[in-house]
């Protein structure tokens, strides 16, 4: 099965907006083998549009258009679709009063123009996901004399996520003649390169690939996230939920058991997420000294809700007498292991925090009193006992500062696990 | 002048990149008047991308191509661009010696593959801006009975940007018949919408809008930035590079004379650094105490490379008693404008600093003590003396945290200007 994707909106071509969707359903469509091949972008101009779509019916078996659903005049996905199917467009009265009652949970009425969000191609059906106010559209055809689909999501991207997630992936495996139906669990991981996982993957990937076929089987995919980490996607394909929940579990728990602590979280779980809730299950208060990292450390902790459940405070210490002066550190190098270990105790006790983090380097582009640029010094405390690490970065600022609060959460989150 | 965008890689259908390149060239077009209808991304295939190309040069006047310029294998945007024109490839010996020397300035011998990097199509040029090790392409030539032109420049965003602003955008100006160069200037503002700034210049674009012609002028646009503020881009068409720049000086002083202190930056200025000079200038040191924030103003001054310079330290203070026990803020209400001026003053005493930012408030999504979330106190302090401000929004809490943290930077580089 081949889907492309077209990407609609001005404000796209024009760089006013990166276009992220085609991005992200390129992956889901990789996910569940479903190639791929072209993704368009195109402006809200009816003949544009409808030209695009028809040439990417001409090479693919399906499209999924992103954007132009909303309600105001240059919202023309809709007329697109219509005109590409050679039919009109019909107001669809029960769509309508779906999306009055929407605007109604909202406590506003429905303004009359988005009575237009319930314009459909005659022959076309609303995708029956429908998280915001604008209806999806799904519609099979005959086009040159094959059966083509066309589906029409939101810009929106949680709305297209659901949609898509919820609806559009199922609909194209059942398509393809498959009875199976497709989900799939996300591995977070940190601390190895993808070369390194895949190889000490490699048998268990072997193993699926013999045991999989058409309708049903486990395989797993490796996604280079750069300061997020390498995520190590199971995907599982089978008749029913119950089964293929059972697929991922049982994968997950194979994978751990060989891959072992690199692996921080699940799904949406972040590295922050992960140690403020271990922080908080094993009763712990959590705080922050930071020189080379500058705040980034306390920032990314904080953006998370609910962090002030276990985290008190953090301190910047970029100045080398700031250091003694806010954390009573004992003089000496700025950049050193008994200065970062001393920094993470003195962060403990001025914030009155049972765990804490610190780090201490020269993050560049100059080196600084004859040490190199990407030298860092990492501490983790936790109730007292503090361990550290040098790493060597040869890389710009940016980078050194974000792969250095990476490194330091995860040694403080696999501590942690390890009390657990 | 029309002009397409076909972005070349497996990996971006795939979404293991984002394919922001045709996002910034499509601004760029933007700003000098050529259309771009169209952009596609096509994966590493020698008859897909051909395919692409062709359809592309039948409805456009020319196509830049990103990425596959590498020294590998999958690299083989050189080979679709021959097979398009219809000729052969052929090794540039003149390029390779260049490419050797480049390699040998970084103290290192050329690899015998990057010698692929030096083949181009018969009837095609280097593109004589290389800023890396890989060569771009142009090629003018007859496609069905029309002269069209192909650029082909690397994926690395910083090697395109120097290709397209060295010389691509001036070649296409010279080819659509106009003997002007072209060169713009980005005056960043924060404080304004952009419906606001429209009105305040309605005047002055339509007084742009009378002189300018397609030989030489002046025009301004806009490019909203989310939490970066504002983008004005001034763009000026003149015969030289001496009249254009003194076009740009012009219309950016009465653009400034009309707007006003909004305008924190010009062109890659971002507002951390605007503050950080400053403060240098004027001799001062600066420091920040965060809540709601979390760390996220610490960390973007100390991004700056060179923010030793001025920037001492921060706090965190995140727990109601740390704010006491760090600052020795007096016992009171946690989101009050009392709080926050204590904070700027404990700021500046507990760091040593001339200058300090404070801010406290609720992020959310829960409310705290009964304070709505979005609702938010600031504070900048210049040698003891301090200005407040209530802030409420309703928004997300990442986007509060953002909003808050370029909020209060602006006024207190608007308070150091007024001071200069």
């Amino acid at each position: 099965m081949r889907c492309e994707v077209v990407a609609v909106g001005t404000e796209l071509l024009l760089g006013q907006i990166n276009d992220t969707n085609s991005s992200w359903i390129g992956q889901e469509l990789a996910a569940v083998g479903i190639d791929s091949h072209f993704q368009t972008k195109v402006g809200d101009n009816l003949d544009r549009m409808v030209s695009v779509i028809r040439h990417a019916l001409s090479r693919s078996d399906a499209v999924i258009c992103t954007g132009g659903l909303g309600p105001t005049q240059d919202d023309i996905t809709r007329d697109a679709i219509a005109a590409v199917m050679g039919v009109d467009l019909e107001v669809d009265e029960e769509l309508v009063a779906k999306i009055e009652s929407m605007w109604g949970l909202r406590g506003r009425e429905m303004p009359a123009n988005n009575r237009q969000q319930a314009r459909i191609p005659v022959g076309a059906q609303a995708i029956p996901v429908q998280p915001g106010t604008a209806p999806g559209i799904v519609a099979t055809f005959e086009f040159d004399g094959e059966s083509k689909t066309i589906y029409a999501v939101p810009g929106v991207p949680w709305e297209m996520h659901d949609m898509m997630s919820g609806f559009i992936i199922d609909d194209m495996v059942r398509r393809s003649g498959s009875q199976s139906i497709i989900r799939s669990r996300t591995l977070r991981t940190w601390g190895q390169s993808e070369s390194g996982l895949a190889e000490l993957l490699a048998d268990e990937i072997t193993r699926l690939d013999a045991t999989g076929d058409a309708d049903g089987g486990v395989t797993l995919a490796f996604l280079a996230s750069g300061i997020e980490g390498l995520k190590l996607r199971i995907t599982a394909k089978g008749p029913d939920e119950e089964l293929v929940s059972a697929q991922l579990d049982e994968e997950e728990a194979r994978v751990r058991e060989i891959i072992g602590p690199i692996v921080f979280g699940v799904d949406d779980q972040t590295m922050e997420s992960v140690i403020l809730s271990l922080c908080v299950e094993q009763g712990l208060t959590l705080g922050t000294a930071e020189s080379l990292t500058g705040g980034l450390i306390a920032q990314r902790l904080t953006a998370t809700p609910g962090s002030s459940a276990a985290f008190r405070g953090g301190v910047v210490t970029y100045a080398t007498d700031v250091k003694t002066s806010l954390l009573h550190v004992p003089a000496g190098p700025s950049v050193s292991e008994e200065m970062v270990e001393a920094m993470a105790r003195g962060a403990c006790k001025v914030l009155g925090a049972d765990v804490s983090i610190a780090t201490t380097g020269v993050a560049g582009p100059d080196a600084w009193e004859g040490i190199p640029p990407g030298t860092v010094w990492i501490a983790t405390c936790i109730e007292g006992e503090v361990e550290t690490q040098l790493l060597r970065y040869r890389t710009d600022r940016n980078r050194t500062r974000q792969y250095t609060t990476i490194t330091v959460l995860n040694e403080l989150r696999k501590r942690l696990e390890s009390r657990a």
